[in-house]
């Protein structure tokens, strides 16, 4: 597909990180100086993090190209993604300069974040393939993408548009119908009123305001929304029964809601004094690379049980496949992610561990050991585990794994994983025996005959290749050898 | 301490499992029916989640006993905490109840998510020992307590509770004066109300509300704040610059925020067949569940970087102690978090390794190797790991890892960890060497000789227990064994 990102600004150069690193095409049109720059680092950013998130290789990384004229960008895109100042007679000219160029299936989508489609609409000569899709910063990591149509807007295109953003590992969320603002927007705006006024008033700070979402509610808002969490508090009686016993003290004027504070320089100045004292000289790069850190730890971490974003990747995940090369099967390739990375300065051993039990798994997997397989109850458990570190791995390093299956008969399998770094080099090995098992018993048993056919014949593809050194070995009585030498040197 | 919970709904029983697993013996008054019933389901929940969160073990669990009068559970009570519903003449009856029967060190907290602490103050004998500590939901779970006092509330009580909830793993949030609502309910108030607007005006549902707050913002605000975030928003350039792009908008009537809606049946009535159809059948109890597992593994998630909540487990986790028994180091005690477990049904192989890993580090650690020795440039690298998985293990259980020193001269220490399940059943084995380096040139090095004196000792101190049979074994090569077999059967 090739893409067109018509403003790169934050958001711009978000969308154009996400399409690139999911394969496509993108090329840019921003005249600003330093759009290039944002670019850049918004990239570097996005490199780091968002292949991170998978257990599986995203696909080669597409082109960048700066268009000089806009008219270069569009032509032959398409995808439009708009990403201008959100103002009208700006939207207006940047529509009326590409629509000429467009082709007739192209999808012209803006980034405005609370101007209805109907109103873009206007502006265009072709208002029907005008869609709004609105993301969250960081684009590339983020999976929100709110999709608004106007009663012009034909359903085929919305539908269009969700599978497409489905394709690049965003999550869309269709709205039924126009409003201003859309959702996500309002619920934050009203938010962020309330805190203007606790600045105004003097009864917060903004490290007080931040610090009550980042430690209590907030943590909430990553695994469920308000609804189900207050769902919660209403107990086995359910939404009624909360009402019944919260719904009173919501008209009680707890606060400033019927009014919206003037942003006066005093006021400015305030917040942004206290902002610079709340991030203690952080660079906004430096806040940026823990902000993205986090949040692919956050999302890695909601993976396991598809919970929200977690479940976003993992569908995501099931549509990318390992490219195979070479005589043995890659098993897995990726990316390290920061979170992975310890004290010591290199990724923590554990991780050695995940990639190669992701590693088994895409080996079994593709024998025909799958989720259905493993739901109708059977499946392999790892008896034992060897693992030699050779060199360090660090944050951003992509990996790969290619496995040889050294013994594939019947109830065992013996696998040995060959970790390749940067350049190539060999930087671990994991010897595995797994043992194929019946769920219900939890016992040894023979695998169904396609499964042991298949590993079987992997084991035989492999026979012929030499066994790895490593395999085998245990690691050194270093108590032993010393008395040895000991008596060795006596005699 | 002893603690008295007064008023046993979802609040109360969450702070009464929060003081009970931090080791403090807890006396409960609720005189409703099913406040034990309460107990119990908030306390097995707490059980199975708030020790996950920890890489160490937690104090003995405290006593829990239900008083059947208040003043049972208050006398000699350290700290008392009142969660009964917010209406001035139940919180003015429980105080009147409770003062006499206090201690006069003895702290007395209200739950109260929106009265002001001077009003509560003035339905008390003694007002200077009142304070609010405003929890939220799982408090078992969630770090954030608002600490709110009033003019009257000596600075010496604020510090002092604050620090007895830092003890409990808690972040005190102290507010600087007192405010109706707090912070963190304001803020989600304001939301709230905005969302109930989208419900009325029939503009969005409950499920897309949630998904709009869990796939986008939601995400952002489990690792920082609102201010932090429009910070980034703004570039370079900072909060000034925040303000002077996105400032206009605000002034945009985008939202009903002057108005509150009313909760007329209709739009209760609504909400409750939303969220019905929204929750899809899961009971209360499956979605706290859910909750639970997922907070634990978000705040796991950000662990690592001390990010908010990650943070606060983290310098609470520093105060934990290893209890010593037996004749071999007990260098981890911990409980298997349920988002460890796979679709296998038990726990996944990768976190034999993280738990021995941090076995190792506990090990190493006291024999010198700390936080300031790696900061001064030291440290131990592992070179090999051999894993023996001999008995399933699942959520829930505890586990104990003992380490035999089998070498610990010089650069090289060679150690043998066993894993005790439930029952103290030897359920994995565990051999690594480890190496010490230097992480300057990144090359294997002697220790320092306090370090090397402390590694030795054990060395010599465990020299006379028996070698473990599995150390020094290797993974069997099962192809040469058949062609053994073959070739001993022809001969």
């Amino acid at each position: 597909m090739k893409v067109a990102i018509i403003g790169c600004g934050v958001i711009g150069a978000g969308w154009a990180a996400r399409f690139m690193l999911n394969g496509h095409d993108v090329s840019i049109f921003d005249p600003a100086p330093d759009a290039e720059r944002c670019m850049r680092e918004v990239l570097a950013h996005a490199r780091s993090s968002l292949p991170a998130l998978y257990d599986r290789p995203l696909p080669p990384v597409g082109r960048l190209d700066f268009a000089r004229r806009i008219t270069e960008a569009v032509t032959g895109a398409d995808w439009v993604q708009e990403s201008v100042p959100e103002r009208l007679e700006v939207k207006r000219s940047t529509y009326a300069a590409i629509e000429p160029y467009l082709g007739n299936e192209a999808i012209l989508a803006s980034s405005t974040s609370a101007i209805r489609p109907s109103k873009l609409q206007e502006l265009c000569s072709q208002p029907a393939r005008l869609i709004v899709a609105h993301p969250f910063n960081p684009v590339y990591l983020l999976p929100l993408v709110e999709v608004v149509g106007s009663d012009l807007t034909p359903p085929a295109l919305k539908a269009r548009t969700a599978g497409i953003l489905q394709g690049i590992g965003m999550y869309p969320l269709v709205l039924d119908r126009e409003i201003d603002g859309f959702i996500g927007n309002r619920l934050q705006e009203a938010m962020w009123r309330e805190a203007l006024w606790m600045i105004k008033d003097g009864v917060a700070t903004t490290a007080q305001i931040d610090e009550a979402i980042l430690y209590g509610f907030g943590l909430r808002c990553a695994q469920m929304g308000q609804f189900e969490t207050y769902r919660l508090s209403g107990g086995e009686a359910g939404m009624r029964h909360f009402f019944a016993q919260f719904g009173p003290s919501l008209a009680e004027p707890l606060s400033h809601l019927m009014d919206v504070p003037d942003l006066d320089t005093a006021l400015i100045d305030r917040i942004a004094d206290q902002s610079d004292a709340q991030s203690a000289g952080r660079s906004i790069r430096e806040m940026e690379r823990t902000r993205d850190a986090s949040l692919v730890a956050l999302i890695r971490a909601l993976k396991p049980r598809r919970v929200g974003a977690g479940g976003t990747v993992r569908a995501h995940e099931a549509q990318l496949h390992l490219q195979q090369d070479g005589s043995l099967p890659v098993t897995a390739r990726r990316v390290i992610p920061s979170s992975w990375t310890e004290a010591n300065g290199h990724i923590n051993e554990t991780h050695y561990i995940e990639i190669a039990s992701n590693a088994a798994d895409a080996l079994t997997e593709s024998c025909g050991v799958t989720a259905e397989y493993i739901a109708a109850g059977r499946s392999h458990f790892t008896a034992e585990t060897h693992v030699r570190y050779l060199v360090e791995l660090h944050e951003g390093d992509e990996i790969t794994v290619r496995t040889q299956v050294l013994y594939g008969t019947g109830k065992k399998t013996h696998l040995f994983h060959r970790f390749y770094g940067p350049d190539e080099k060999l930087a671990a090995t994991v010897e595995m025996m797994i043992l194929h098992v019946d769920l219900t018993t939890r016992a040894v048993r023979e695998p169904l005959p396609h499964v042991a056919g298949a590993l079987k014949s992997l084991e035989e593809a492999h026979a012929h290749l030499p066994r790895p050194e490593e395999a085998g070995t245990a690691i050194r009585d270093l108590r032993k050898a010393k008395a040895e030498r000991a008596r060795s040197s006596q005699g």
